[in-house]
This record gives structure tokens, C-alpha cells and sequence, in this order.
């Protein structure tokens, strides 16, 4: 049965992963036939960096199909099947500012976790919204897959004010931390495991590993990460691994040392060693700014090469394999393949102590009506005490952007675990007010 | 109807808190007449310091009234109709241990509240059950009601080992705070409000106040508090209020800045501001210290003075009003009275967005059947995630008792609000393994 062509628009066609995603999009034209790819960015200058690259590559690989870079929501949303979402409301100079604020106060400065995590919240709901009325208004039978960060606020929103958009919440690290792991079990695909997983995004646990036999692939992993903890040998391997993502990966074993009943996601370690994470970061010098003089700056420059180049020969763009997993869900959607993913999504029983009205990422089965989340049972004492303080952090954020709350996101704050205290969490949200008063909602 | 004569054991003889008791009681004969005063204490020494005053205190008011103290499990529990349990397990020696463990790392150093209280509560469950099973042993027909602390840990011990018991977990903390509530609104007893209450021992909150007429008294108390905290006008006249209580009350007023929609206990000031409490401890001199000084070399004295004499005249004990609840209490359960009090119980949906098996305090119907709780139905989200993540604490801290866990034990003391980091919660627990091997299960 030949499969129809799909038009995907890839909302934040700024972003540096964009080429990513459009080479993964082109390599995958078996499973997911295209007819259009179109970028969209509310940023056009930034877009044109990458657009005309991206042209390049997909019409190299199939010139039939239809390339639109826009800034233009109409022509953007117009005949679209798929929305793949990644936008960053204030770019890359606000995630620096999210980082450096909370460094400047003692506290983790990073771009989902913790207070930054907390003022990107504030900022990007808003933007998935605009975006999901777009689509809703100018293709109403599309799906967005929105991996837009912190995907657990933005997902709380979502759940709020849009409870019957076609919006699929995800997240990439699960799946990056699977490819650790199979490469522990001399597995060379994350694909060849089956998992069960429980948690919020960014703060979830495995339970269970298996191999396509059946067999427990638990305690191999476990031992291999309390000597190493996600440093894999593949990722080892990689020369060109940056090193601040190898010691995140590496401190994952200090955490199996007071729990080892199940693998966490490595996230954790901003929570559970703050003081560790605080004194070797540097308060002028964070990963926005590594993003920026690394990641951003090569990916712009690779991208001006092919252009002017008009070709791909010659130029260097990395391709990981992170972007497949969208591929995969957007597959599911279109045709129906009921692939077993972890999705964020209302709890609503499947984790059976836990609020129906949280947001958590399970493993969900995906076809073309959507997706049936897999019911976790009941969770450990442990993680539901750290669930429960994280969820409520986030609830009060989203509590915070609708109400207008300086005192909502005053105990947002106070909630959350990298916080120490309520005088401190004052003088943050002071300074994200200041530094925020461009994106966020006026809280009085 | 003439009341039926009861026979009364206290558990804890030795404390300090007895001779106030006893007090309270045969101040009380026309609610709850006696026959019978048992002191029980497995430290006789202790003990013997208080007896004699009691029972001269016990003998002035009514010579009929049978007293004893003890140290034999066996004559204190027999022919018994209420046991008044506050035991200390370690004395003021392990919590001025507690305490200075807790500062020596900087974190706070307290009680009940943080690693102290988690520390005390390892020591206290086994004390309490064995003192539940004399009773059951020899008055099979007997009410406990237990207020040693730290209460929310033991009450989820004695929940999960004795569910079928006659126990009743209560604590004076509540009744303490709304004696100065009724005085910031001119009254002059705190019996003449109706109050609504939620939340863990320690760690609650009030969600309405109100006259016998039915008005709302949480604006005015709130407007009084956010100015000067609990300091009430009768707490404050009081010159021999002692310092360290009078800033824990006046505390209470910062945290009416980020949440004025109830009314906090004034313990909260350890969870919200532990950076202030800590830079305001002594760290070579503690509450432990405070008491031992003070209250307890006064009382050991009045009632030396009181046995030198064989008599209360010439000698000073100060009587507070804070027994009153626990003689209401038996009151209650012995004559039916129907009396609502605050109660430490198991939640069962009466908090309808909180685990069934967490121990809450709510108010309660109290007759000779035992308690009838009221449903409080749903808490907001701030409250909720601060209550979860201890609860979680509190649960694990039992679970590390029961199953002799280290592991255990450190993920309780990760998950207090009061502790920074993981590391510090191992340089905690080690720490504390030492002090307490005498107290302890042993940890592996």
C-alpha cells in the first residue's frame, strides 16, 4: 500500500536543530512520504540564515517536494498535516539571562530546571498557544508535536487552556538516554528494548528494560552506570562530546548510590546535588553562551557554506539521531504504525497515586487516533514526594502566568527544590521580573 | 448524671511537662473525675524527681485519689483508663544532639522540623509501640492518646504497625497558636472560635475562623498577624515569654507575604527561611540547651522545694493552659461529650487531593466511640506539594525504621525542604547513625 504524502511545518524554522530535523525528515521519506516542508519562525532574519540551506538539502535529496520558508502564519499553517514545534520565545540571550540570574543568586542556572526553567515557563506559553490557535484555525485536522521547552510547563498549559487541541507533548532525552543504555547492553539501537518508565519531563525513572526475548536488561545497566553512570561506550567514544553534557552524564552514578531500585533520568542531578551543580558552573560563562559560541555558530556557518556553495558537498552538518524519534511519532500519526513512545500526557489514572490532572510522561501507544497511554501502577514513596513538590512547582508557574500572580510565582519558587529559601526566592523572581518584562505577563 | 471515677497512667513521667498534667487534672475533677494517677517512666531516677511533688499536688486536692509512680510496665498499665503518652526517647541530652548535628552542617537544627525531628523520630517509634502494647496488654479496653514527639512520624508508625489500636495522636501546637488568635480578636478563650484546619503535624494551616455567632474572624486576624505574627496582645504582655518564642511567632508575618489565603502554622519558618533560622542558631547552644537551663532546672526545682516542704504552699509551678486539650480529649472519649478537636489521623479522603494513608491533622468529632473527622475536601496546589514532599519524608523515615535501611533513611533526609543536597543529607545521616547507636535500629 503506497502511503500518501504528508506537508509538515517545523514551527521555530530558526532554531539550529532545524537542519537537523529536515535532513531526518529527507532520510525518512520511506516511512514518512513528504509533499511540502515549510519552515516558520516569527524571527525571519534568523530563519534566512538556515533556510536556504535547508532548501538545498531537500531538494537534493527530492526535488518534488515543496519548500517554504515564512514568516507568514497563514502560509505557514495553510494544508498542513504535521506541526513539529521547537520555538524558543527569547532565544538564546534569554536562556543565558534564565541561567545567569539564578547563578548570580547561588542557585542552578540551567535552561529547564530550576528557577531558569521557571522564567522560560513563563515566557513560552503564550507562543505554543499562538501557534496551536494558528494551526487550529488554518489546518484543523493537523497535529502538533511539540517539543518546544520546558516541555512540562508548556504541557500543563496546554492541558489547561487547550484541552481538545491535537497537541502531542514530547520530549528527546528519554530517547538519547535509551541510546546510552542499549550501548551499555551492546545493543546498537535503542529500538531493540522495550521500557517502562514513569515521571514528570525531565524528572522520570526507568523501571524495566527488556530485550525483544523478554530479558531483564536492568541489573547490566545498573552495574554498568554505577561505575560510569550515562557515560556509554558510545558516547565515550565520541571525541566530539562536549564535556559539560559528559559530566551531567557521569553524575548520574552518585544518584544510584541512594537509590538503586530504579535508573533516573541524569536531570536529576540538579536537584539532588545543587551545591555540586552551583560551584562548577561558571556565572559568566554558561551553556547558553557554549550554545552560542559552539553549537549555534557552526550550524550558522555550515548552513551559510551550502548556500552559497548550492550544495551539500563539502559541508558538514552533524546529524545525531535525535530528531528520528519526531519522525517516528509523526509516522505513527499519519499511518497508523502503533509505536510505543513516551509521551507527556494527563496522568488520569495511569500513574495510580498520582493527581489525574498532572502532567506525566509515560510510555504511550501511537497510532492515527492518537495515543493510549500504558497504566504505571503505583510509584515509590521516593519519586512521588519528588513528583508532587516538582508538579506543584510547575502548576503554580502556570498558575503565576494566568492569574498574573507575583505571589504565585513567588511560591512557585519557594517549591522548587534548587530553591533554599523563601528570601532567595524574592530576590529572583525580582530580578526575572526585570529581565523578563518583555515576555512575561505584568504580575501584580 | 454522676460521672464515673477514671484511672489515668502518664507515659513519660519523668518530663517536665508531668507535674503541669497533674496539675490540669485535679484542676479538672468536674469534667473528668479520678480515682486513680499512675506516673510511669523507665528511667526511675528521672521520675523520682517529679513524683512526690505530684502526688502532694495530687493528695491537697482530693486525698481519695489513689497515686502511684512506677517504673513496672505491669503496675502502670493495669486497671487503666486513659494513658497520656509523652515520652522522650534519648531525653534533652539526644535532642540537644539532634539539634547540633543539624548546625554543625548548616541546616537547621530543631525538634521536630528537618533532620533533628527525623532523627528523634527513629528514636521514638519503638518507645511508643512498646508503651501501646503494655496497655493492650493489661487494659486491653484503654485509650492512648499520644503526644510524643515527633508526633507526624509517629503517627504513621503507629498507623502502619497498630491500625486496630486505641490510640489517639494529638498535639497542643494547634491549640497553643489559636489561644493567641482568640486574644489578637478580644477574645479570651480559644473555645469560643470554630476553626477549619488542614495539614500535616507541624506543617498545617487554618482555612477559617469564626465566632460563635458564625462571623469571619480570618480577616481581622490576618490583618493583626501580617504586622506582628502570633505575637498576640496576651503573648506579648507576657514578660516571661521566652525569646526564641517570641521570634518563631513574630516570624509567622513574612510568610502572610507570599500566601495570605490561610493561616500558617509558626513552625513554617523552619521549611520557608531556613538560611535566616540557621544564621539566627547558636550552633553551641540550642533550644535543648535553652530547656535544659531553664525550664527544667525550674520545675526539678519547685518540686524538690514542694517534697522538702510535703507541700504547694510558698512554691511556684508554672501552669500553662496548654494540658487543657489533652484533659478535654479524655474528657471526650470517656463521657462522650461530642468536643471537636484537632486530631492526627489517618486521611481517608477527608483531604480529597491527598494520599488515603497519609496522617493528617483535621479537625475531628471526638466521642466514646472515638473520632468522627471532618471532610476538609480539596487543599490548594502550594500547600499541596509542600504537604506531599514531607509526607513523603515522614513515610520514609518509617520505612528506614522498619526495614533497618540506610538508603532509605538518606532519601528521608533528601526529601525535608531543610536539607540542601544529597551530600549533605550522607554527612547528615552519618553523623546521626553515630549519635544514635544506642537509640537506632542498625542501618544497612
Amino acid at each position: 500500500m503506497t502511503r500518501r504524502k504528508i506537508s509538515v511545518v517545523i514551527a521555530g524554522g530558526g532554531s539550529t536543530y532545524t537542519p537537523e530535523i529536515v535532513c531526518t525528515l529527507v532520510n525518512s521519506l520511506d516511512s514518512l512520504p513528504l509533499r511540502k516542508i515549510k519552515l516558520y519562525d516569527n524571527d525571519g532574519e534568523r530563519q534566512a540564515k538556515l533556510a536556504k540551506a535547508c532548501e538545498i538539502i531537500v531538494k537534493e535529496k527530492d526535488p518534488t517536494i515543496e519548500f517554504v520558508a515564512t514568516t507568514d502564519p497563514e502560509e505557514a499553517y495553510t494544508d498542513v498535516d504535521v506541526c513539529l514545534a521547537h520555538i524558543r520565545v527569547g532565544q538564546l540571550p534569554m536562556r543565558e539571562s534564565d541561567e545567569k540570574i539564578a547563578l548570580k543568586h547561588g542557585v542552578v542556572g540551567q535552561e529547564t530546571c530550576g528557577p531558569g526553567g521557571m522564567a522560560y515557563g513563563m515566557r513560552s506559553i503564550a507562543g505554543v498557544l499562538e501557534n496551536l490557535d494558528y494551526m487550529e484555525k488554518y489546518s484543523p485536522n493537523a497535529w502538533m508535536l511539540n517539543y518546544s521547552n520546558p516541555a512540562a510547563i508548556v504541557a500543563e498549559a496546554t492541558r489547561r487552556y487547550r484541552p481538545n487541541s491535537k497537541i502531542i507533548n514530547i520530549c528527546d532525552m528519554p530517547v538519547g538516554l535509551e541510546d546510552n543504555m542499549a550501548s551499555m547492553v551492546n545493543l546498537n539501537d535503542r529500538k531493540k528494548m522495550d521500557v517502562r518508565y514513569f515521571g514528570l519531563n525531565h524528572y522520570g525513572w526507568w523501571t524495566d528494560i527488556r530485550d525483544k526475548e523478554g530479558n531483564d536488561l536492568m541489573p547490566a545497566i545498573k552495574d554498568y552506570m554505577k561505575v560510569n553512570g550515562f557515560v556509554s561506550p558510545m558516547m565515550a567514544a565520541n571525541e566530539k562530546e562536549e564535556s559539560s553534557w559528559l559530566e551531567t552524564s557521569r553524575k548520574s552514578k552518585d544518584i544510584l548510590e541512594f537509590d538503586d531500585s530504579l535508573i533516573p533520568n541524569s536531570y536529576h542531578k540538579y536537584y539532588f546535588f545543587p551545591d555540586y551543580v552551583v560551584s562548577h558552573s561558571n556565572p559568566d560563562y554558561t551553556r547558553a553562551n557554549e550554545v552560542m559560541d559552539g553549537r549555534e555558530h557552526s550550524v550558522f556557518t555550515s548552513c551559510e557554506q551550502i548556500a552559497k556553495n548550492g550544495t551539500t558537498k563539502g559541508s558538514y552538518l552533524e546529524i545525531t539521531n535525535h530528531a528520528t524519534f519526531i519522525v517516528d511519532l509523526a509516522t505513527a500519526l499519519m499511518f497508523n504504525t502503533k509505536e510505543r513512545m513516551l509521551l507527556i500526557v494527563e496522568n488520569n489514572g495511569a500513574i495510580s497515586n498520582f493527581s489525574d490532572d498532572a502532567m506525566v510522561e509515560i510510555p504511550c501507544i501511537v497510532g492515527s487516533n492518537g495515543y493510549e497511554p500504558l497504566a504505571m501502577g503505583k510509584i515509590p514513596t521516593f519519586q512521588k514526594g519528588l513528583m508532587e513538590q516538582q508538579v506543584a512547582c510547575e502548576k503554580l508557574v502556570v498558575d503565576a502566568w494566568e492569574q498574573h500572580s507575583y505571589k504565585k510565582m513567588w511560591q512557585a519558587l519557594i517549591m522548587n527544590r534548587t530553591v533554599p529559601s523563601a528570601s532567595v526566592a524574592k530576590e529572583l523572581l525580582d530580578d526575572y521580573i526585570e529581565a523578563n518584562k518583555d515576555y512575561w505577563p505584568e504580575l501584580h
